[in-house]
Parts: C-alpha cells; sequence; structure tokens
C-alpha cells in the first residue's frame, strides 16, 4: 500500500500502519505523509521506505505511483490526513486506478461524499472507511446475533462515545490532534459528531441492521472559544420504528474512549462496551444472561467472530487487532478481486456506503441543532 | 406510623414496612392498607396491629386517629397507594395535624403539587417523599463531592434509569403492580416517566445541586396496546447552563432496576451506579480515578455518607437499607422537633419541594414529547 | 427472642437485631447485654425492653428467663458474645429448654463442641450457627446447582476470604472489636482462621456438598507482637479426592470483606462473591458463561434462592438481608415445630454440626501450622 | 531475527512473529520452522522468506546462518519450539554467535539452566525469555510503585492462573498444542507447572522485587490418565520474609487465561489481573483506592508504562502489545549494543537469570510435592 498523511505527531498514521503490518499481509512501499516535505521524507526513511517512494505531496505522489509497473505499483492508498484532506487523494486516487482505505468521516459535505460514491461504482475500485470499532470480534458475533432474530425486533437502541480529553483548550496549548479538530476549515461542520459520534452512529447501524431516518440534536460548544460542538446528544428514529439516542462528548472529564452500544429487542437484548471489547453481553427474559468472550469456540458459531481473532480466548486482543481486521478483510477482498476468485462476503468491512451515511447524518445533526433540536431527515 | 395503602399484593408496602422497621425506631401501629375492608384487616392482622387500629378506608383513618391521645397516636401517616391516591390522604393527613410521608410521584398534577405546598407550609407538619436512591451513602458523598466544587463546575450531566418488566403486556396478564401503572386514572399523564423517570431527574438534581430550567423529550409507548410512555428520553437544560441527558425506560428487556448517575465537571467526575451501589467513582484529568466505598473511614469524611451506614465496608448495604435512611431522617427530625432539640440539617430527606420538583418535570415532559420534543420550560 | 451479650461497642450485636427485626417475625423480649450492668441495662433500654428483662449477666438471665410463662418466654435465646462466651451460655440455655442462635465459630474447643453437640441432640432444642453468609440467595442457588450434578464432579474448590482492617496493631489501640479477637483468652487457638476462615470452610462446604477430609496449613501473625494467626493458606483435599484451597487474611491492606468461592467441576464452573452477592456467574467448556441474579425469575427454578429474597431483581439486597435470612428460617423452624406442623427443609441454616465441623478445622490447620504445614485429618 | 519452530499448527509461533512485527523493527530473515521439512518450507513460503534462508533443521540453520555475511545474518534467533528443543538449539545458537530470544520454561532441568547461564555470560551474547506478561503497561507500574516502597514492606503475595482447555483429555483427541505439553520427553517434568506456574513465579518475582526462597506444593494430575501435573497449588516464602500463594490450573474449567497479582504491603496494596490489563488497582488504608489505567498522562509518572504503550487511553492494547513490548526492548538492547550507545535500563525484559529461577521454581515444586508437601528451598 501508499499512505497519504500520517507523518510526524500523528496518532492515527502510526495505528494504521501497525494495523496494516499485524498480519504479515501488506506492505507499506511509498507514501506522501505530509505537507512538510522534510517530514514526509523523514517518516518514509523511518519506515524503511526507497527515498524515491516517499513524495512531498499527494497530488505528485498519486501521478507518478500509478504510472508505476504493477508489480511494484501499490494496491491500494491509504488516507489518514485531516477530514478536509480526504475527499481530494480519495477522488484522484479513485480516478488513477488504486483502491482506497480512507479514514472516517469520508469527507466535508454529503455533496462530496456521494460524488465519491459515484466515483467508487464508475471505476470500479473497492473503497474501505475506517470505521474501526465494527473490527472488533464481538461486535461481529452482536451483528449476527440481532440480525438473526434471537433477540425479536428491535426496539431500542443506545449509544453512546464518551471522551475526556478535550475538556481543556488543549487545541490552543499545541496538541496538534485537537488542533485540526477544533478548526472547521480542516475538521468541516462538526467536531465531536464528526470525529467520534460518526463511529457511534456507524456502530448503531451495523450491529442493529437498520437505518436511522430522522434525528434530534442538542450540540453544545462547552469549552469557551470552541466553535465547533465539543458535546452533543440525539434522539434516533430507525427504519423499523424503533427509537434511539446517542450521546457523544469529548468534554466528559475522565473518560477514556467510552464508546458502547445497547440494543433492546422483543426477546432479548445486547450490550458491548469498547473498552472491554472482548465481553458482549445477552439478556433474556427467561434465562440467565449470557458473556459471549472472544475466541471461545461457542462464540464463532457463526463464524464472524471466529474469523477476526487470532489468539486463543483470554488471551485480550484490543484496538490495533480490531482495526487490523478491516485491513486484512480490505486486503483479503482486494486479493480475491484480483486474482478473480470468489469472495467470502462474512469478511465485511466499512465501505463508501456507510461513508455516505456518515455525512448525512452529520448534516441532520448540525441543522437539527441549529434549529433547537427540531427533527431532521436523514 | 400509620399507613394508608400496602396490602396485599403491593411491592411497596413491605419495603416501607422493612425499611422503618430495620432501626427499630419506628413503630406501626395503624393502617387502611386496601381499599378491600378484607384485605385491610388481613394485613394489619398479619403486622400484629390491634384490631381496631385497622381501617377500612383511609378516610375513616384519619378521622378517627387524629382524635386519639398523644401517646398512641401515629407521629405521622405513611402513604403507599397508587399515584391517583396520594393527594387526598396527604391533604387530609396534614389538616390533621399528622406529618406525611408519601410514596412518589407526589400526586396527579402541578396544581395538586402546590396545593400540597402550600398545605405543607401552612400546617407547619413535615413531609417525606420516598425518592428513596437518595438515601445511598454514596450518593450522599457524590452530593458532598459535587457540591464542594472538587469537580469544578457542573457542564454535563448523564442519569439513566433502565428496567425491562414492561417488554410484554404483563398489565393485561395479572400483574398487579403494571395494571394500575399503566391505567391513566391511577397512574396519572405518565407511565415511565412518572415511575422511575422522576426518580433519575430527582436524582440528577439532588446530586448536582442544580435545577432544570427546560426540557425536550421523546416519549414512546412501545409495546402495543399500552396508553402511557413505557420508554423515553430527555435533553436537559441547567439552571448554570449545563446540559444533560435523562433516558428511561421499561421496555429495556433484561434490565433490572439500573438507575446511574454520571456528572461531568470542569474538574473531575463522578459516576455511580444502583446496582452497585456501595463503589462510586470520581475520575481526574491528572490522577488515577478513585473508587470510594460505603463505611470505609475516608469515605466519610463529610460525615453525610458516614452517618448513613449500619455495618463495615466490604458489608453490602442495599435497597432496603437506603430505604431506611430516609424513615429514619424523617423519624430523626420528627422526634427532634417534638423535643424542641436543634435540627441536624446533614440528616436531609426529599420532601414537598422535590414533589413539586417531579410534577412540573412530567407535565414539561408529557407537553414536549406530545409537540415533537419542543423545548419546555419547567 | 433474648440476648446474650450485644451491648455497648458491639460490632454484631446490632447486626443481629436489625436482622432478626427485618421481617416483623421476631421480638426481641430480654437480654444481657454485658458484663458490664449498666451498659446491659442501657442497652435494654434503647431497645425499649422491660426493665425487669434486662439482666446484669447470661446466667441470671437464663435463670430467671426460664421460669417465665410460655406466652412471653423467648422461644429461642440468641448468644452473640466472644468466642470464650459461646459454650457456657449455649449450654445452659438448652438445658433449660431453649433453642439457641449463636456466633461462630461454636466454641473454644472440638471437645466442648462435641459436647455441645450432645447435648442439642439430647434436648431436642434447635440450634442455628450464624454462618450468615450461607443466607444469600445465589449461595443457595450455588449449591443447588452444584448438588444437582449440573457441573459435573467437584475436582477443585477455591475459597478466599481476605480482610485488611487488622493490618496494623489497631488491638492495641482502644478497637475493641480487634481486642477479644486477638487474645487467646478470649478467641480460642485461631485468629484470623476462627474469625473468618471458619466463614470460609462452611461455604466451600456447603457449596460443594462436600466435606474436607485432611489438610495441609501455612499460618501467620504477620502484625509485630500479635500472638494469633492474621493470615493463613490451607491446602484441602475432599471426601470425593477432590483438592482445593482456602486463603484467609486480616492483613491484605485494602480488601474489605472479600469472600469468594469457586468450584470447578468435570462438566462446568461457578463462581460467587460476597461483596457483588447478587451475581454468581456458572461456566461451561462449550456455552456462554451464565450470570444468575437475585430475585429474577429464573434464577428461582429450585425455590432455594426464591425464598430468601424481599425485593425485585436489581433492588441489591445485602449482608442484613442474608443474615436475616438465618432468623427468619431459624424462627420458621422453631414455629413449624412448636405448632407441630410439617417443616419445610428447603429453608435450611446451619446448626450444630457445622459448628462441630468448624471446630474440627480449626484444631487441625492450628496442627498443621505448628508442624511445618504436615497434612492432618479432620 | 531468525526462527526456530512455530511452523504448522503452532500457536506461539504465529505470537512471536506478530509481536516481532509490531512495530516495524524486526524483520524475519530466515527459520527452521519444523523438524518436518515440508512444513518448514511451507511455512517460510508464507512468510515471504528467501527459499535458501529455510531450514529443514536448526542445527543445519545455525551452522550456515553464522557464515552469513553481517548485512544479512540475523542479530538474534528466536526459539519457539517445544520445551526439550529449548536447550540445545539455544546452546548452539549462543555459541555460533547469535543473541537468543528464547520461550519458557527455559529448558529442562537446572542443570541445562546453569550451563545456559554460563554459556550466556561466557558467549557476551544477548538473552531474553518470553515471560511476556511483565510487557504490559500495568504489569510496568505495578512493579515500579512496590519497588518505591509506596505500598511499604511486602507482607503477602498472592499469584493465580487458572485456565482451563486441559479439562478434557485433548492431548490423546489431536490436540497438538496439549500433546507436547503432557508428554514428560518433551514438556519436561511438570506440565501445568511448567507451562504457566512458571508465569505465574515470574510475575510474582518481578513485581514484588522478591525472590522465594523456600516452597510448599501439592501438585495433582486430575485428569484420568494424565502423567504430568494439570492443577496444583503452593505455597511461598521470600527473601524478606513475606509469605505467599500460588495456585496454577489448567483444569479450572471455564477460566480463559485468567492470570492474576496481588501484593500486599504495609502501607498499602496492588492487584491487577490479565484479562483486563489496562487496570491495575491500588488500594490504601485511609483514602479511596486508586485505579490506574494504561495510557493515562499519569500512570506514566516512572515513564515505565508510558515507555510500553502505543495508543491513548481507553484503545485497548493486549496480549500481542505486551509480547511485542519483549521484542522491541530486547531489539532496542541489541542495536544499542551493536551501536555502542548507552543501554537504556528502564527497558528491561526478562532473561537468562529468569529462566534459571523458573527452572530451580520447578525442580522444588515437584519435589515438595513428590514429598506429600514437605517444604523445599530453591
Amino acid at each position: 500500500m501508499g499512505m497519504i498523511g500520517g507523518g510526524g505527531g500523528s496518532f492515527i498514521g502510526p495505528v494504521h500502519r501497525m494495523a496494516a503490518r499485524l498480519d504479515g499481509m501488506i506492505e507499506l512501499v511509498s507514501g506522501a505523509f505530509s505537507s512538510d516535505p522534510a517530514v514526509s521524507a523523514a517518516t518514509g526513511k523511518s519506515e524503511g521506505l526507497e527515498p524515491e517512494r516517499t513524495y512531498a505531496d499527494w497530488h505528485g505522489m498519486i501521478t507518478r505511483e500509478k504510472t508505476l509497473p504493477d508489480e511494484i505499483r501499490p494496491h491500494f492508498l491509504a488516507i489518514v490526513t485531516p477530514n478536509h484532506l480526504h475527499y481530494g487523494p480519495a477522488r484522484m486516487a479513485l480516478e488513477a486506478g488504486f483502491s482506497v482505505l480512507c479514514d472516517k468521516p469520508l469527507c466535508m459535505s454529503v455533496a462530496e461524499a456521494i460524488d465519491l460514491y459515484d466515483t467508487v461504482h464508475r471505476t470500479g475500485r473497492l473503497f474501505c472507511l475506517t470505521h474501526n470499532y465494527t473490527g472488533y470480534p464481538m461486535v461481529k458475533r452482536a451483528r449476527e446475533i440481532v440480525l438473526s432474530g434471537e433477540i425479536g425486533d428491535v426496539r431500542k437502541v443506545a449509544v453512546e462515545y464518551f471522551q475526556g480529553w478535550l475538556s481543556s483548550p488543549v487545541e490552543k496549548e499545541g496538541n496538534r490532534q485537537a488542533e485540526w479538530r477544533a478548526d472547521p476549515s480542516r475538521a468541516g461542520i462538526a467536531g465531536a459528531m464528526a470525529d467520534i459520534g460518526t463511529h457511534a452512529f456507524n456502530l448503531a447501524e451495523y450491529v442493529s441492521g437498520l437505518e436511522v431516518v430522522s434525528l434530534s440534536a442538542d450540540l453544545h460548544s462547552v469549552v469557551p472559544g470552541r466553535v465547533l460542538d465539543d458535546d452533543g446528544n440525539l434522539f434516533l428514529r430507525f427504519d423499523n420504528g424503533a427509537s434511539g439516542t446517542l450521546l457523544a462528548s469529548q468534554i466528559a472529564l475522565g473518560e477514556e474512549n467510552s464508546l458502547s452500544l445497547r440494543i433492546y429487542g422483543s426477546k432479548g437484548s445486547i450490550s458491548w462496551h469498547q473498552m472491554e471489547p472482548n465481553s458482549m453481553t445477552v439478556r433474556w427474559p427467561d434465562k440467565p444472561m449470557q458473556i459471549y468472550r472472544t475466541a471461545t469456540s461457542f462464540a464463532e458459531l457463526g463464524m464472524a467472530a471466529g474469523r477476526h481473532t487470532r489468539i486463543p480466548a483470554g488471551h485480550p486482543e484490543g484496538f490495533i487487532e480490531a482495526f487490523a481486521n478491516l485491513y486484512r478483510n480490505f486486503a483479503l477482498h482486494i486479493a480475491a478481486v484480483n486474482s478473480g476468485t470468489a469472495q467470502d462476503h462474512i469478511l465485511d468491512y466499512p465501505g463508501i456506503n456507510e461513508g455516505v451515511r456518515g455525512m448525512k447524518f452529520l448534516e441532520a445533526s448540525v441543522a437539527s441543532a441549529s434549529e433547537k433540536s427540531f427533527w431532521k431527515n436523514l
């Protein structure tokens, strides 16, 4: 693969590289790691790239890499830049014949998202959006249980994503991760909702198998001087009539990365928490609650969870492994397409459609919040 | 004390009696336990009351009991009937010179609530409303910490109360607890919001020390055929500008009695969960999270928690003990007033003001929900 | 009932009284609460006893109370004194025709225990030993599951009871609870093993349905100057060949009252922890672990747990309620015997046999420890 | 690096390769992956090795690889074979000038261990033994706290390692992991004690900073037909006089990989559990318990934990990441030695001394168990 972004003090760049490396299937061969050519070069060097495969800008990179012979040309480009630099590189890469793996949220607007959606379908390239939390084995198992109908009709969804790292104005104190997230020109129309709300939204739709049709939002900029939302709550209505809530905050002081999902059906319910990702609870009205655990044989009946775990039960797999599952599934899909073999549809990963959904969610949320929580359709 | 309601298949009647009995300070001397005279008599007998102190109706009970000599007349009457039978007995008891302990919600409307408020103040009697969750030691400690300013300005409140016992139409299947709760003529304008939402609301205001000034509600009747809400979510705005959410459901299948509160401040945060009531977590930006535990010496610095616990740390105290704390505090207050001694204001308990707040909360919630979540002031 | 001990600064006296009072079935009518007549009188007064039913010493109490007419004579005496004052009052009470409820450990030696055992059987009186942890609903359920054979043959038992309150020499600093426990003339041949090790031992035998046949002990007096053990570990061998461990400590600094039990069978395993007593976990090789919860309908199939709970699931019942279950069951047994009705054997409680077992356990433990952990038979 | 073992159905081989790969610092360049040449070749091919660097046996591999020029010769060999194939390859590799990373336990006897110890010191090569659980950030932090004296003198150590995967005779049912572990000719003198007991022993010594001086063991072969122990318990005595227990089992049905450590000091205590590795609890007598969390700034004061984490708090790091920390630290040490730069002694890893300790532990345990738990010195 080639990488765009992820140099210097990036948080997500190294995560992508560890995830790509973990299973020994993907090799980083080129990169435009930063808008600062020196930073890009330094990152390329530390990653062991050949100097001529490290680029000063993504435009130049795509332009040249697409001309390379098949044997050395990357199969896909990973885009790990701030939000405003997703659309451009993604579109150019697709047009240049590359498949694309892109960080979330997809882009800056629904219009851009639809254009990318069209581009993906027109070019026939593959696209992965790193809603990485769907890569956890117990999330896969939860989805299987819900979709199987075991818990009956979904009646209620409660998803929540609380962090505390933006409780003070760290974007003005040198925190590079906070800087661009607090800047509308780089982050887009939303802050916390874009950064983590979209993850929560995606997780809820993925596990429930439902789509949100309308929402009412109450967004806040709690820390003085902050322009974008750093905290917000939503009422949700799903396409089957179920209701839900989505709570997301980056000023929930003391919270680390607390993403949780609960889905209540007419026959049972499930709950999962990202900070203890290897457990997933199923509750029933007439028998004891059950706790499924990663890598236990009985948790793998449907195969979905089992194919997303590497080591025996009780040896905790975490964030990097879940992230690596997306890379692995995406790489397997590319390999299957390239070799013309059958594609195993169990090994799913979030794609361009999830990207469009996320942008619709963001635009509806911001619109609702600006009209005193008036309900908006997606 | 005397008791109105709580006979036969009552859930809350026995709880009140256990709570009253636990500390050996309060004696049940009379009762009108049911609208069915036979049931009332049977309950009185099983409680060891003298037959002439067991009444066929509350009106007759108050009429006669108020004429009894001081030595045997109850100091207060406990009203543990369905909601529609709170106002009448409470008002008559107050006018008859009794202090009153009443189950929640206070009554059927804000108008009734204000009338009771006025009656309490006019008669000078004491009034306790059994928002029993405030009786837990760790809730007292949490309130102390928040009010002390240790966690800074409150920015965000997330309170949640999930149960699953109304996931099917049990009100039509002989469940007496469900029957009256599902019947507007006995429950009032709200279902889950009245039954458990008011507890969550009270807990949030109690621990935060803030008042909700406006709210937006999304209420649902999920189980087919049910008239009143059995599930609902609210956005909250507090008088200091903080925002919040209140989620309450009785169709969250698999949930038992899951009440939790989290309060996020500018310097720290607290969280507490009723189903593990003896722990309370405080998180900080710059040091390890702390877990306070009931009955540990250091948890009692402020005395509030320490005076609400009976046994050493690690010997779990539960729901009945917390409920008993309200009875104990109320009895101590009555005794102090009767004896003219100083009243220890630490040993607080919820009263008539909390009752008025709860009714305002209910009327605003129902009004908002009926207008597509339009924000309403309390 | 009448009570011997439990005056003044007693910890366990008030617990016994709350437990006795909770269900409204038992009335305290007399007491010799302390060896200090003034303390005894004061306790009697605060408990509302008639002055002539409060005694300066237990000998005088038993002598007079046995002469009282049936209607006012207590049905049983509760002995809540330090260990050295169990045997004498218990024996005299039994001989005087009273049933006896006694705190643990039963007495000071196996010889005394056997004598009490014989006395109970000779007099035909009932006897309850307050190994109160067996009163928890989930302990009842665990025992049912193990005895049913669901988890197969028991292979391994791990019981543990850690406290930290004796981490410093508080017995020399005015802590009355510690004083007598550290004094061999009042506590007996063992310290922590007598105080909490016997609870752990009883719990292991009760839930497993097995008897320990031999043990190897490693006991310690960790805090300088302490004569009796304050920490110790044992290997156990059960009568079916299973092995086990019993770890008990009162110098495990930071631990509150951490009693836990795990039993591993050939088909499954169970675990329970006293500090979260309303959950009990069952694990299986081929299906998800299950968590049973107090007061959920499915947890009550065998009726054992269901008859030991008072309120709906999720309303935590704790230490006092479990303790009250012993009192309630004992009182029901006495009432059944007195009225000649059938005795419901489900509502069991620990008795004189458990007392003898505990003393054998203590003598074997101390003997083994004094011989470098040489294995000893019970 | 080069690898000996880890082909075909190996569990630990892929773990080693993922751990080596994660941080992008170590490249696998050669291997003798199996005693079956075809398996070795297949593994080498799937790992992308050049065919001539894949060997049919380790002897041939070492013989040839040592002759390769510096630029392509591996800096160290990783030995991931069953226990009986540690000593031979390790010794030959050291003599051939390679540093060695070896799986645990070190070898088959104390005599072999001492010979390897001498060889390491004579050759001046570096040696890493993969007691991987010491690689967790919170284990590092726990050790720092204990060694700093914050919790006072260590009085009591309770370490436990429970698994359930050998609850049935899977070694006779085709489970390759179980086959060699149950075979004395390949596993050595002990079963569970060698496989997991040594991990527990190492963890206890590492975090406490103490050495076990004597022990008493009670070992069992629970599953019929099994020769080696599959369950066992030990009393421990440490060099400062503290006592301890080590419980290890592979027939604790339902347990996954439950390794936990608790250390009680005179001023505080710590506890850590491998299955929730990112939390570590510290308890105090006079203030609330604290929970340290991986990757929170305040958890990294001493730098030890901070240098062993990759991503922000709340993004769980697990087993592979901890394992990778050993590889990373070992590689950094080799690089520092090779480049002559200062060696950062914080970035420690278990080495040859830990290997000797483990073998002494095993021989003493087996000897004690064979003499009815007679105490043995290490």
